[in-house]
C-alpha cells in the first residue's frame, strides 16, 4: 500500500476511535453491556419448534422411549440459553442489572417460567396449524403445514415472542419476531394480543401493531396492515407513545391481501373485509366490506 | 438451580413427552418418517444454478476441458441428493411407501428424468435472462441479471419446482418455492404454469397461486397478486378445494405494482393493468386498466 | 444405478458441458472473470457495522484503549476486503481490465477512499437512527434501533452502496443493496440520493427507484413505491434506459403505507401523502393527501 | 495456464483415470464398498468416554436427573453410528455381504450387545485409573487422569476395540487403536488380551502385539516394546502368519523404558524388568532384570 | 430396531445412568464443576505463538503501525481465555473455590501476571531458536525453525505451561504439554526447569521428569529419557510421591538418541552422552560417555 | 478489570509491539511474506491420497464414468493448491523473488511437473502396500493396508515431499514430512533417497536422517534411527553442515526396534539388524547382526 493511502487509513482509524454519544455500546463505567446473540435465540426459536413439532426439525427420535431423552435435552439447552439471553435483554434495557446476582436469578426463574408454558403453546400452535389446513385449499395435510409453511414460523414466533413480553422481558421477544420479520416478511408486534386458530396466507407484508387486540378463528391474506392512524403528533411533531393505537379485531373475521385498517377501531365479530381496502372507523359486526372502485378500469 | 424450578422442567418434560395426535411426525409402527433436508435442498438448487450458469456460483471451471469435470461432479451429486429427496417426499404423502424398494426405484428413475430437463431448463432461463434484462432500464449486463437479481432467483426455484410437480413428487416443491419466497418475498406456488421470457421487476409481494396459467412474455411488477377470489366457501366455512380458482394472464401482458387479480378469469393478451387496480373480472385483449381514482387527493 | 439411467445421465453431462453464448462467465480468452464474492460483501457490511456501532455486533471491546486496536484491525480487514471485491467488480463490467496493475491499483485508492468516508457514514446513520427513534412509539432506545430494526440495516446498506456508486464502482453497490433487501424486504436502488435523518418504518415492499431523489427528515412506511411511471416505451416496446424517471421526495415529507408514488414529479416539502394513493403529478409543498374512497364499504 | 501445461495436465489425467488391479476401492460390480468413516469412529470414541466419564467431555449434566437424558441420548447416538460403521466393517473385508439384509441386522445386533458391554467397559476403565494414579507420583487426582493423562486415551481405546474384536468386527478395531496411536504414541493391537488395573507411563513408543496376553496390575513405562521375534519366516521370506508370536506377561510385572521383549515367551508373575533391556527367552516368576551393561560409560 | 434389542438399550441406559463414585465429574451439591476447554487451551498456545512469532501463524500484519492492532487484539483474547481457563483449573483442583468471586479475581490478576511475562518468554524462546539452528545442519534459515520445527512447538508449550506452574495454577499445564506431546511426542513435564538456548532433535520419545532440572545450551536428541528411577516405593509397593527424583542436567551437556538417565544424579557440565545408554549414576564434569558394547555385533 | 491490571496489559503490548530482529516474519520493505498454509498442504497431501487411492478417501466414484470425474477435479484443485504453496516456497527462502512473474511462472510450471509424477508415485506406493502386506503377519488385505497404516501414510507424504525436493521445492517438502511425523512418529527428511517395496512396521521413533540412501526392499521396526555421527564439530562447536553424514542401506536389509545406526557407513545387501543395538561402522552383506548382551539379566 503506498504511503498516502496508509496515512489516510491511519488518520481514519484515530478519528473512528474517538466514538461519539449514543452511538457505541459502553456503559457509563466503560464496560460494554452483555449483548443479547442472535445465534442464540435462533436456537431458542429452533428448540421450540423441535420441542413441540417432534421429528420435523433437528434430530429425530425413532420410539416414544426415545423422544423422552431428546425433549429431556431440548427443554435443557432451551432453558440454559434462556436463561442467558433473558439476563442480557434486563441488562441492555436497564444497565444497572449487570453483574446482580438478583439478575440471574429473576432470569432463571423467567425461563423456566417460559418452558412451563411450553405445554399451553404447543395446544395453541396446534390451533393454529389446524385453522391453516382448514382455510387453504392447495394444503395437503398438517405435516406440510408444520414443515414448510412461512405463516406457522411467523406465528410461533409471535406466540414466543408474546410469552417473553408477558414475563417481562425487554427486547428479546422484538428480535424474535424480527427474525421472522426477514424470513417471511410477516411483521408481527410481539405485544398484540392475538387469539386461538389464528391463519395467515401468503403473508409478504403483513404488519400487526404493537396494541392490536385480534380474537378467535381470524384469518389475514398477504399485505394487511393493522396499524396506527399515524396523524396525531406530539408538539415536537413526532406520533404519541403509549397510547392504544390500533385495531380491535373480533373473533370470525376475514381481511383480504392489501387491506389496510388503521386506528383504534374495532372491526365487529363476523365480518369479512375485501382486498385493498382503507379503512380508519368501526366496522359493525357481520360486514362485508369490498372496494368501491372494483371495476375501476376506464 | 433452586429445587422448585427444578421440579417445574422435570414436570413439564414429562408433560411434553406425551405427544398429541397430529403434532409429532411419528408414523404407526413408531418409527420417524424420513424428512426432507432443507439443507439438501438448497444444495440441490444451488447445483442447478451452477450447471445452468457455469463460473458464476460456486467453483469457476477455467477452460472449457474443466468445465466437462465440474458438470459430470455437479450433476452427480445432484442426482444423488435429488433422489434421497425425493424418496423422503414420497414418504412423506404416503408412509406406506418407506423401507420399500419400489420406492426408492421411483425415486431414482424421478432423479434421473429431472436430470435429463436440465438443457431445457437452462433454454427457459436464458429466455427469462433476456426479458429481464430487456425490461429493466437499470440493468447492465446479462451477467448481473444472473448473479444479482433476486427474480431470476425466484424463477429459477419456481422451474426447479414445476419440473417436479409434474414428475409426480409431492412437497419437496413446496419447499423450493418457499426457500425463494423467503428469499425474495416473491411467492409462486410451483403448480403453477408460466410460459417463457417471463420478468418480475423488484418483486416484493408477488403472489402467484397454484392453478394460474401465464403465458409468454409476461411481466409483472412488485405487489402483484393473482390470487383466490376467496368468497366461495363450503358448507364450513372452509374455501373450496381443488378447483381451477386462479387467473388466467395471455401473452404479452404487462401487470404494475400492487395489482389485485382474483379468481379464474382471463386477462387478454397485449393487456397492461396498472398499479393498486383490484380486478376480478374478465379484460379483454389490447385492454389498458388505470385505478379509477388516480387523482385521488382532497 | 441401472444402465439406462446411467446412459440418460452421461448423455446429459455432455449436452450441459457445451455451454451456449450468455450463459456461461467465461471470457474470450477461455479464463473465467473473477465473480465478486458474496461472503466478502456481507462481511465487508458487518464490519462498516461494527466499525460504525461498536460494541453491538462482532466480537465487544471493554475499554477505550481496546476499542482503538478493534477498530484498527476491523478498518484494516475492510480495506483489504473491499479491493478484492472492488477489483471483481471493475473486471466483471469490463473484462479488458482483468489481470491489469492500473486496475489493482484503481481498487486500492477506490477502497481507501471509501474508508477515509466512514466518520461521514457514521454521522449520516447517527442521524438515522435518531430519525426512527422519534418516529415510532414503540421503540425504547437508541440501541434496540440499533440493534434489531430492520430499517437501519436497509439504510446502512444503501448508504454503503451509494458511496460506492459514487466512486465508480460497478455491481457491487448493487448486491449490497440486494442483500438487505433480502433480509428486509426493502428495496432502494444504491443509485438512489437520499438526504439526512431517513426512516422508514416496517418496511416489507417499499421500493425506491435508481434515479429519486430524496430531501431530509424523510419518512415512509411500508410497502411505498417510488417507482418509474413505465409507459414511455422505446421502439421495441421495452422502457426507455437512462433518463430520470422516479420522483423527487422534498424534506420533511411523510408517505404512509402502501402509497405507489411514480414518475419523475417533486412532491412538495412538508407534505403528508396517505396510505394506498396513487400519484403520478406533482404535489405542492405543504399538501395533506389521502385516499379520495377512505369510507369506501358498501 | 499455457498451452504445454494445460496438456500435461490434461494427458496425467487421462492416466491416472485408467486405475490398475488393487489400488482403487471398487468391487468387481463397479460399485464402490462403503467404507468406514474415520470423522464416525472419532465420534463412537469420544461418546464411549462421555457416558463412562460423564461430566469430563462433550456437554455437561448438571444434576442426576439430567444425566439420564444425556446417557440416553448418548447411547442412542453411539447404537446409530456403531451400526452404520460396522456394517462398513463386515462389507470391507467380504464384499458379498454388501446390499444385504443379513448384514444389517448382524451389525445392529453387534451394536447392540458393544452397548450391554459398557457396564463392564466402565468397571475395567475405573481399574486402570486407579492403577494410573497408583503409579504416578506427579498425578494428583483421579479426575486429572480422566481429563489428561493420554495412557487413559490409549486404553479406553484399546479396550473399545478389543470389544468389538471379540464380537467379530473386522476393520474397525484396528482404526480405533490406530487413532490412539497417532494421538499418543501408544501402539496396542486389539487383537491383544490385557487383564485388570493396566498403567502406562508415559508412553510414546510402547508396542503390544496381536498376541500378547497381559495379565492383571501391569505397568509398562515408554517405549517398551512387546514384539515377535521376527526371524522365522515361509519359503517367501516373509513372517509366518497366524501363530502365537509374542510375550505373555503375568501379573503383577513392571518393565521400564525401552525394554524390547521379543517372541511367544513368559514373564513370570510380580516380575520387574528394568529399562533398555532385550529380552527373548522365558523370565521366572519374582525376577529382578537389568541392563548388564549398566554402568557402561568408558 | 427389533424389541429385544431395544430393552437392551434401555436396561443398559438405566445401568449407565447409575454413576458409581470417582467416575462422574460431578460435586458434592450435585452440580457440575467447570472442566477446562481443550478449543480454549489451544487457541490460548496459538495466540501466545501468534505474538511472540507475528507473521508465521495467525493473521498477517503488514506494517508496522498495523503489527500494534494485531497484538492489542491478541493479548486481550488471551487475557479473556486465560482468566477463564485459570478459573476452571482452580475449581478442578479445589471444588470450594467454584462461584466465589476470589477465585476470579485470583484468575484475572494470574492471567495478568501471564501476560507481563510474555516479553521474557519471547527472549527465552528466542533463544531457543537460535540453539536450534546451530545444532541442525539441515536447518536453513530461522523462519524454517519458527514455522516447521516440531522442537519449538514443544518448548514453547513447555515454557508457557512452566510459568503458569510457577504462579500457581493447576492442571491447565499439564494439559499444555500433554497437547505437544500428542503432537511431536516430546514429552516434558511444566513442572521440570530448563535454562536457556535449549535444543532437541527430531525428539519423539523424549521424556523430561517433574523435577528435572536442566541448564543453559543443552541439547537432546529422540528418545532421551531424563526419568526416576522407580525402584523405591512405599508400603503399599507405589512409587514415592513429591521427593526430587530426576536427574539435574548442568550446561552445555549433549545427551544423544535413546539414551536413558535416571534418578536424582547430575551429569557435570560440558559432558556428552552417546546414545542407547542406560546411566544411575553422577557424571563428572567434562566426560564423555558411549555405550560400552558399541562394536556389539556377533 | 481494575487499573493496575490494566495498565500492566497495556504496557506489555507495547513492549510487545516492537519487534525484535529475527523474530518477526516481516521483509525489509515492511510487507510480510506469503507464508504456507498448513491447511493447503493437508489438502494437497488429501488430494494426492485421493487420486492414487480412489475410493479409500473423500468422495467415493461408483464407476469408471464418474471417476473420471473426480480424477479431473482433483488433479485441478491440486495443482492449483500446489502452484499456490511453491509460489509461496520459493518466496520463503528468497523474498527477493515477491512479486516476480517468474516466479509465479516457475511455481506453475513446477506444479504441472509434480503433477506429470503421480503415475509414477502411483506406482512405487503400490509397491510399498505390498511390502507392507507382506511384511506383517497381522496384515488381512491390501484394503487396510491403504486405509488405515500408519507407515502408508508415513511413506505417501515422503514420497511427494522427496519428489518436490528433486523438482527444487524449498521449505514445503519439509512441512508435508513433518505432518506425517506428527501423526505417525515417523521422522523421514525428505531429501533422504528411498528405493522401492518400502515397509516399515508400527513405526513410532523411526528416524531417517536428510543424507541417508535406502535400497530397494528394505524394511524396518519402530525405534530405529538412521542418523549421523553427530561429534565431528565446527570450530563453533556446531555440527558441520552439508556433508553426506547418514548411513547408506542396500537392498533387502530389515532393521529391528530401537536399533541406532549412525554415520555415512553401509550396510550391506540381504543384512538382518537386530533391535537395540548401536551401529557405527560398515556392516558386510548378508550379515546377522545381535545386541552381544542379549541374554542380560542378573
Amino acid at each position: 500500500m503506498d504511503i498516502d493511502n496508509q496515512k489516510t487509513i491511519t488518520d481514519t482509524i484515530a478519528q473512528l476511535s474517538d466514538i461519539p454519544q449514543g452511538i457505541g455500546n459502553t456503559a457509563p463505567d466503560g464496560t460494554a453491556l452483555p449483548m443479547p446473540s442472535t445465534d442464540n435465540l435462533k436456537e431458542i426459536v429452533d428448540l421450540c419448534r423441535e420441542i413441540i413439532f417432534p421429528g420435523y426439525f433437528g434430530q429425530t427420535p425413532t420410539s416414544p422411549e426415545s423422544i423422552k431423552y431428546h425433549i429431556g435435552i431440548n427443554v435443557e439447552s432451551l432453558t440454559r440459553l434462556l436463561k442467558q439471553e433473558i439476563y442480557s435483554g434486563l441488562c441492555f434495557s436497564d444497565p444497572e442489572k449487570h453483574n446482580n446476582v438478583a439478575t440471574l436469578r429473576k432470569a432463571e426463574s423467567t425461563a423456566v417460567q417460559f418452558v412451563a408454558y411450553l405445554p399451553e403453546l404447543r395446544r395453541l400452535l396446534q390451533g393454529d396449524v389446524q385453522a391453516l389446513y382448514n382455510g387453504d385449499p392447495a394444503s395437503t395435510s398438517f405435516s406440510e403445514i408444520i414443515f414448510a409453511y412461512p405463516a406457522i414460523k411467523a406465528i410461533s414466533n409471535y406466540r414466543i415472542a408474546h410469552r417473553l413480553v408477558e414475563l417481562g422481558v425487554p427486547l428479546i421477544p422484538r428480535v424474535i419476531t424480527e427474525m421472522a420479520h426477514s424470513e417471511t416478511g410477516i411483521d408481527i408486534h410481539p405485544g398484540a394480543q392475538i387469539g386461538e386458530n389464528f391463519a395467515i396466507d401468503h403473508g409478504t407484508g403483513v404488519v400487526i401493531g404493537a396494541t392490536c387486540i385480534i380474537g378467535n378463528n381470524v384469518k389475514l391474506y398477504q399485505g394487511v396492515t393493522l396499524g396506527a392512524k399515524s396523524f396525531p403528533l406530539n408538539d415536537n411533531g413526532n406520533p404519541i407513545k403509549g397510547v392504544p393505537r390500533h385495531p380491535i379485531i373480533e373473533d370470525n373475521v376475514v381481511i383480504y391481501a392489501q387491506a389496510t385498517i388503521l386506528g383504534r377501531i374495532t372491526i365487529g365479530k363476523n365480518s369479512t373485509i375485501g382486498g385493498n381496502v382503507w379503512i380508519t372507523e368501526n366496522i359493525p359486526q357481520n360486514s362485508k366490506i369490498v372496494q368501491k372502485g372494483a371495476k375501476n378500469y376506464i
